[in-house]
Parts: C-alpha cells; sequence; structure tokens
C-alpha cells in the first residue's frame, strides 16, 4: 500500500490501542501489563545496541503501544498529558529549547 | 488557559522535543539517554502505584518525552513506525479487536 496516510494524532492511536486490547488488559490489571512494558524495554535496548533500523522502528512501536495500553488501564489521556507536561516548553527550564544544565535531569 | 489546543500529533511532539533536547541528547548519545528513560520507567512504577492521576499524567508524558527524544537521536520516525506496526491491526492475529491468546504476548 503506498497511499499515503493522514497524520497519526497521540488520540487516534490512543483509541486504536484501546480498541485492540483494552479488555484483555484492564482483566490482566496495571501491575501485569507492566510487565510487558519491561519487556518490550529490554527488546528496544538489544535494537538500538545491533538492530537494523527497522527492527529500531518496530521496537519503538512496540514500547510506545505498551505504554498506551497502560495508559488506558490508568485512564490516562496520553495527548493531554504531554500537552500540559511539554506544551510550554521544557518543564526544567522553561525554554522551548532547553537550557537545563546538561549533567542535570532536563 | 482554558483554550482547547488542536489535537497534538506524534509528528508534532517529536518535532517539539527536537527542538527541546536534540543538541544535548544527541551529544550524550543513545546509552547515556536510555538511562534516563529507565529512571522515567520506574517513576512511572512508582506513580501508578500510590500517585495521584495528575501525577501519573505527568509520568506517562515524561516516559513518552524520553522515548521520543532517543527515537530522535537514533533517527527513527515514531508515528511511522507505529502505522507501519500497528496500522493494520493488532500485529499477532492481524484483527483490529485482538483475538491473541490471553496468556501469550499480543
Amino acid at each position: 500500500m503506498t497511499t499515503p496516510s493522514p497524520p497519526l494524532s497521540l488520540n487516534d492511536f490512543q483509541r486504536l490501542i484501546r480498541a485492540m486490547y483494552f479488555e484483555k488488559d484492564s482483566a490482566r490489571g496495571v501491575d501485569g501489563t507492566f510487565m510487558w512494558l519491561l519487556e518490550e524495554i529490554g527488546e528496544l535496548a538489544a535494537a538500538l545496541r545491533d538492530g537494523t533500523p527497522e527492527e529500531q522502528a518496530a521496537e519503538f512501536a512496540d514500547v510506545l503501544a505498551w505504554l498506551t495500553t497502560i495508559a488506558n488501564v490508568a485512564g490516562v489521556d496520553l495527548a493531554e498529558a504531554l500537552q500540559r507536561k511539554y506544551g510550554a516548553g521544557c518543564p526544567g527550564c522553561g525554554q522551548l529549547v532547553c537550557t537545563c544544565d546538561s549533567a542535570g535531569k532536563p
């Protein structure tokens, strides 16, 4: 398929993941679902170490999907959370281009 | 501020995080940046255990921000990665509503 897709909004993705997995993941609960997220984090680390660009992209997608499903179970709107924390600039220094101390946590 | 914002696309957020942190994070590299992601994952776990809804939302935002900054350093387009892996349904069973075995990894 080469038809270009419209840009995927975070809201759309969160709804898509809810439709796919909510029933199963809400039954499993946050704790059990968090274990799957951690497994994907490990796979992302491995792919960043020696995966192809395609493998790396797929692992980023999996981490995002598991993070999103946990947000669904916890009742968190990801787009709203991002907007609130990062929409007005770096939460550390308040600047669009972060000027926090490099050694510190932005 | 009560002005409603347009929906945040993942592309917009990835560009925003690039503007804020790319210079610093590309100098730090993937390995050092990954450590920060893991710290945020730990904070998310703690917030899910006993944080307020606002604290939980803020920790989800932080995990997403660090994941996004690593994607920037690794040269991965997150929206494209999601579209490719999840845009046609569950990567396990191919269905919009996942029918994979509950004990298995979807």
